[in-house]
């Protein structure tokens, strides 16, 4: 007789594949097998309490092995060819011997799941390269929930041995806030011609990046790529130089011809040595854990207060007398947590 | 035989001056009384949990009355001569009858107590006037409970009839966030001479900016300055635009000889106009509130949390492991609330 379907033993609630121990997944992971680290990240997005409980063990097992990665975030708005980018840069650490994930952050992605999909499948030749692994955006929740997610992949891939991990934003104006205080390089890609692409951008990124890269400098774009260039060197100087000092550097890209994709290498590479040599590095990286920990704490409590109807419901109509101005945030904030810590007053 | 001295009636354990009751403060406030007014922002700053619900009652009720004030936040590093630049501009507003109320932000002012007093007092001419109202920063606390108290300070500014609020930063890198989140108009001071004066100044701050003003554009500096408008106006023009389609203007101007002030005046009435005509003065004010009602929420929990020594002690431990690499900070944070929720584990 055929061993049981372990699927229809755990029951009717399970309706996933069968779980594996935490010392299979971590195990796995450590191993570098694709096909654990897939089961392991789909883990960490489950909401079932058990697999929280279960994700939360492997994520803490798999972090001293975490680490040893250059991080780098990757932004643009829709057409600038991002996906094209990262399929030729990806090759391009491939030959170099990189092992390389390939993450994505949507905070919206409730409203668009199909055309995420849809994108990934377009990194066709990367996604059959035995050393890259690709994985489309968690799914649904808060800005928060999305972040935390995205944030124990990173950990779970670099556990598994890649050592370039690209976190793209997907949407727009959306989630390159949340990318940038998880990376450590935050690469823009911009369009030659300058100005009129900004379109939809959030205000902001542009003195966020540490290097920008303006794509389809080919075929009769070359002068627009340098007057673009050019533009945004001069606007870069205008900004404030950062405590680390890194200077954000303008670089003409094709994705088509390859051209410029050895200078976006050595300029992440460059900034990998600039910054361990003066030890901002590791400066940024605490930084980042010290604001996600501040910063989950209160998502903790909105999650929680979000979880039971009634507080929700409570919170709504606060958030209503707050918006007309009958009562303030701070009042509203407190009257909040009361309610979610020692239930209605009455 | 004279009347008692409240003071000695009230115990040992009110050092302060006797309370009003809450209808006197409120009372007070919207009968214009500046001397009431600053009782009652005093009051708002006190840490004392009945003053904190006698403040709470009396901001309460100022809200209704609050609101009818164009809001402009001021920064620029030290040396832009920010208070001379208020000082002059201060005048223009009261000349053009406006009522004047100028705060000041600076969530580092428990370093710095004495040289914001010192600062305050150079405001001399304004301090004179009878429509104008000088309160330097409320001192000590976190961020958040630092901008708690500048937002209740601004209500009660409305309250009592003040219709131009200008906030100022003061200190360096530190307060322009928050001042931004709070004001409707964020208005950055420059020196003449691009680029070197940045040093120091917050990245991300330019492309807040509603407005740019280049101090001190007199007496041989004419040129510099010229330079530098132009600078900063191609640098402006590369950022994307705001969804309000408001475009910052860069302006000239002489605190000395009060060159460029008229323009400043009537860049902001033009910008209270245009927004208030297309919405987003509304729509920009209504998600502040929103962001304040959920960052304070966070911020409530890490004060709690703070305020019980044994919670304090847990989450600097917690730190450490996150900042050492041994705890995600998502875990960190999970432990942290079930800690302050539940107690300690045993």
């Amino acid at each position: 007789m055929p061993p049981l379907n372990p699927r229809l033993l755990s029951g009717g609630l399970d309706r996933g594949p069968r779980r594996k121990s935490a010392a299979e997944y971590i195990e796995g992971v450590l191993a570098g097998n694709r096909v654990i680290l897939s089961q392991a990240i789909t883990l960490t997005e489950s909401t079932r309490p058990e697999d929280q409980k279960l994700a939360s063990e492997v994520i803490h097992s798999c972090l001293p092995h975490a680490g040893k990665s250059l991080r780098i975030g990757i932004t643009g708005i829709p057409g600038v060819g991002k996906s094209t980018f990262i399929e030729s840069f990806g090759q391009l650490l491939l030959e170099k011997g990189h092992r390389l994930s390939v993450l994505a952050i949507d905070p919206s992605s409730e409203r668009s799941k199909g055309s995420i999909l849809g994108d990934k499948t377009r990194m066709e030749s990367l996604t059959r390269e035995e050393n890259a692994y690709i994985r489309p955006s968690p799914s649904g929740g808060s800005p928060g929930g999305v972040a935390r997610k995205t944030r124990e992949s990173i950990i779970l891939c670099e556990a598994a041995g890649f050592d370039r991990i690209l976190v793209e934003t997907v949407g727009v104006g959306q989630g390159e806030t949340i990318v940038h205080s998880m990376v450590d390089f935050f690469l823009l890609l911009m369009l030659p011609g300058a100005g009129d692409e900004l379109q939809g951008m959030k205000r902001g990124i542009m003195e966020m990046a540490d290097g920008i890269a303006i794509t389809k400098s080919d075929f009769g774009n070359e002068k627009r790529a340098k007057i673009a260039a050019a533009d945004y060197r001069r606007a870069l100087e205008l900004f404030p130089p950062a405590d680390h000092k890194w200077k954000a550097q303008v670089l003409l890209t094709s994705a088509m011809t390859s051209m410029g994709l050895e200078d976006v290498y050595s300029l992440l590479e460059n900034f990998y040595e600039f910054m361990q040599g003066n030890g901002h590095f590791e400066k940024r990286r605490k930084g980042q854990a010290v604001y996600w920990m501040n910063e989950y704490l209160g998502e903790l409590v909105r999650q929680k207060i979000l979880e039971n109807p009634e507080s929700r419901k409570y919170r709504n109509e606060l958030r209503e007398q707050v918006t007309e101005g009958s009562l303030s945030p701070f009042e509203a904030a407190d009257m909040l947590l009361r309610h979610a810590l020692e239930g209605p007053e009455d």
